[in-house]
């Protein structure tokens, strides 16, 4: 029988009252379209965390700004991302939230001339007060004052790595609990964002050097060949070319996982399908892809909820102070 | 202060076990991006039942070929849409469904060369076997024979209804619930489908008109001008322009929710925001709008769960044999 | 050698004063992504011109209101469209364009609620002043009322033929340009629209009928299983299905050109592929199917410029009045 | 009257024998929806070239394995691009072209695995031999050699100009044309790529640091304070936020040209909208930008063309070898 023929029915759904996330995310399952993909993917993460595979994952800044950011430190906390790719705004904004910094709702249609008058920066429909960059500038300066001395040769993720004790007591940071579990994160444009003009700036009294090429080196070692390898990409850009990179001379992925909203007909790498990665070897021949087409606001949700209560909920123990 | 400014906070959301959807859909409300649309939609849906407004519920085939089609039923049986607007392929395949017919789960990425010649049709991940569209043929000709009398002038909403007579005792059935609760389905283009050819062949024997033109002035009444009216359009084409078309003349909706993956870039009424409903007075100057980015598949459920839980939640009485 | 590897190189783009569409369409061709597959569209179109295929062409109202509407009725002109399937909003809009109505250009950040209070109605970035739509009501109420007989019975596509007569010497008139050829103009939802209301009110004081089910037969007796049949289809919706499904009985296409906006993610027709039209029949195996990701206003005009040239350059003859 | 109402009228295309490029684009200008945007887009860009704007050009790697590489390559030869900003990928695609490696034209559905067993990677359509890649190995390691001396620390943009060298005679190469121009190249994220495994191997025997925080400096130094700057971004990614970003402390730009197929409602900046860059001063209150949603691969030589006939057509100076 040909794969993919016949290997299940749709069901039609139906509400039930009090229905929990996992059953739902069990039953869209048998829906059809992406709510099949959706719930592919999670049995897919559920597979990659039962073979205790090397778990990758990246996301983008934006996502950060959103509240997905509470839901990757947890990822992070309960041990579902061992290695961590983003951008630096992303680094940033997790900071800024750990400094009790403001971001608000907003709407897509909101007036940007009149946005700009108030002081209000939008990303799609989240409004971040001026003053929240500000309040970055202020404390990230002083945090990276205190971490790099003179003559340092650094790398971006030691870096990062330090600024977690700056986000104690969140545990809804990112930089935090990547700290607390021993989880890197790589950030492989560092400079691409206020990041940069401080470390510009703090240049101008302090010799130091930031070494992205010995990152590279620490990334890729972070799994082996002998390992499963997983990796769960949310978006595209900088962040899920280099999680998918960093695994090549590994041998590829055996898990992979993208989430986008991107197209993958104008061939870039942040609509690119896990089909794609076969030909590359980014996925090895016999691993596993799933991509699902839609925000990842709400399909990550919806996917990491379910992972948990499977993998989770028959164990006792807890893990974290949720 | 400028309307959508600060109107919340963005939380960091975090999975606590057990959660129930209601809850997760309560928290995507302050993530952000297309999961606070989500919310937002979800929320008009909810205001929109509670000021008694006539419902319209458009959707498009390819989500009745899904397991969408339970929740369509249920989301009728309930009362949530008072008035529901699709193509005839959405009939067509409610009604295969009602007969028994197969929908097997697929995947994007099958060969369809394959397919085709293990008589299997694709619908993107849905696989339909060729003899679910035999059964629909031999089933729905005979239906046509009872229900079409010589002579007759019938509208397609009146067709459709009698054919709900058939889908009898299968609760996930639209037809079925349709007629059970006098709601009416209209189906601007009768003929594009199977259904057409079924027509064309039994006029070759039998002298009936489907009258159209009454169909408008039946849909345009549904609702009046004294009343408050809501519009839920999932997907776009025909179903959605014809929702909203047939709510002008009493002028525009009150609320309006839109889910859809176009792009409102191309100029297509399928892509349009509730923004652009302004112009043209498809909603009211005191009306308001919601547009969620996203496949159906996945927010839909959410949606109506959360609308579910809430309107109901507090109520004992029990509707529907769920 | 497996099918489609090493085909041919990546050529790089090199712009020289001058240039011809032509001649970059050609240089297209090599460049990759859409640019590729732009150049197949043109080629296939050119394949199924030239082997005398049946061409269906469909598109939505939206193209209309755009300036593609002259080069739909040059298409027709010069008899590269033989069937044409569109949306009554569609019929419309060329109406009203041959009655003189304006369509301005605007944008698609125009604030709605300022253009609903200076009665201009917003289609992407397309502003329609409600006055020509009155100009609509005024002037296709008259036409029906000398069209319609008491008594009649009479097809969508023979009521939009006869509706040509209207449009005379409107060289750039879809209707007037199908009545001179004798191409039919098949609308499956005749009633979704202004044109609807018309129908509607001309029956409170006329009996006739609107004969939806014979404009099936017609559609499907425009080509025979003995033919080459060739489809065009930009965007999506009923048009787009009604043309592939109107050639399902003669076997399928040979040549299936699709140019679209809509994702094939979420199950749509409108964002089908060509490949997915294999499972179901509707190309033949021995068909050719190209589909381009993008706007039609951008991508019909390059397409057609280089139909055209290279079908017709060699010729001395001058087809049409341009 | 308000913006943007009526500012001029809809017109239908026609096409004539042995249009031009230039002609079509004007054309395309009255077509609506991305047409106009298109043309709006290349008028914008005509004005920032007159003005004498600094401008920035910002592409993804994708675009120079298509055959946009040679019109990049020239865009900075005419001095339409002052500076450079892209990803490692776009580097070595064109590095490998200067070598003679090979891009193939493939398919979308071209099947992955019997790519892989035949030593191809896809990119979209685009097929390039693993042997290309490895030409870029080599050729790259002996050029870095050369170029890199033991105690090096040398910036990103100055190790990218040096390569320029090793393109020389490859008019099409962005590399060369780049270096011939004094056009720096800037590349936030160096090691993500063959780039970086070389120099991370390369620095197992030689002790030098990539300078990426002063390439900050050196980007943000490129524009004043006191000069127009200009900012063409093509797709997403940390290309395009980096040519922002630069521009930030000089006053954001005057004027903003965005092509793109990502969507503004997952709230990335690869999809974010001029009109969102206004709410952040990316874009001065007296700024304008246009945004074009559709594939570069199309959209950008129709742009260009535009461009260099507009702003050099009436000229007699003939720039460049074409």
């Amino acid at each position: 029988m040909p794969i993919g023929i016949m290997a299940s029915q749709v069901f039609d759904l139906r509400w039930r009252r009090g229905i929990k996330v996992e059953d739902l995310v069990d039953m869209l399952g048998s829906v059809g379209f992406q709510a099949t993909e959706l719930k592919r993917a999670a049995d897919l993460i559920i597979d990659m965390k039962r073979a205790g595979a090397k778990i990758f994952l990246s996301f983008t800044s934006n996502m950060v700004s959103s509240g997905l950011r509470g839901l990757f430190a947890q990822t992070i906390e309960r041990g579902y991302a061992d290695v961590v790719i983003t951008t630096v705004g992303a680094v940033e904004e997790d900071f800024i939230k750990a400094q009790g910094g403001d971001f608000s709702l907003g709407s897509f249609e909101d007036r940007d001339e009149t946005l700009a008058s108030n002081n209000m920066n939008r990303i799609g429909n989240i409004l971040v007060p001026s003053k929240s960059y500000e309040l970055l500038d202020k404390t990230l300066h002083r945090a990276l004052l205190n971490i790099i001395n003179p003559g340092d040769i650094i790398t971006p993720s030691e870096l990062i790595n330090r600024l977690g004790d700056y986000c104690k007591g969140d545990k809804n940071s990112i930089l935090y609990q990547a700290m607390r579990r021993g989880v890197h994160i790589y950030c492989p444009a560092i400079t691409d964002g206020s990041f940069g003009f401080q470390l510009q700036e703090l240049r101008n009294n302090l010799n130091f050097q930031i070494d992205v090429v010995s990152d590279l080196k620490n990334i890729v070692f972070e799994a082996s060949p002998l390992e499963k390898i997983g990796i769960i990409a949310l978006g595209g850009g900088v962040a899920k070319h280099h999680a998918i990179l960093s695994n090549i001379t590994n041998g590829g992925a055996d898990y992979l996982v993208y989430i986008t909203t991107a197209s993958p007909y104008s061939g870039s790498l942040s609509g690119a399908t896990t089909r794609e990665a076969i030909s590359w070897g980014k996925m090895k021949n016999s691993g596993r892809g799933v991509t699902v087409h839609g925000d990842a606001t709400i399909i990550f949700p919806l996917v990491m909820t379910y992972v948990f209560e499977r993998v989770e909920g028959s164990q006792d123990r807890v893990v974290g102070n949720d």
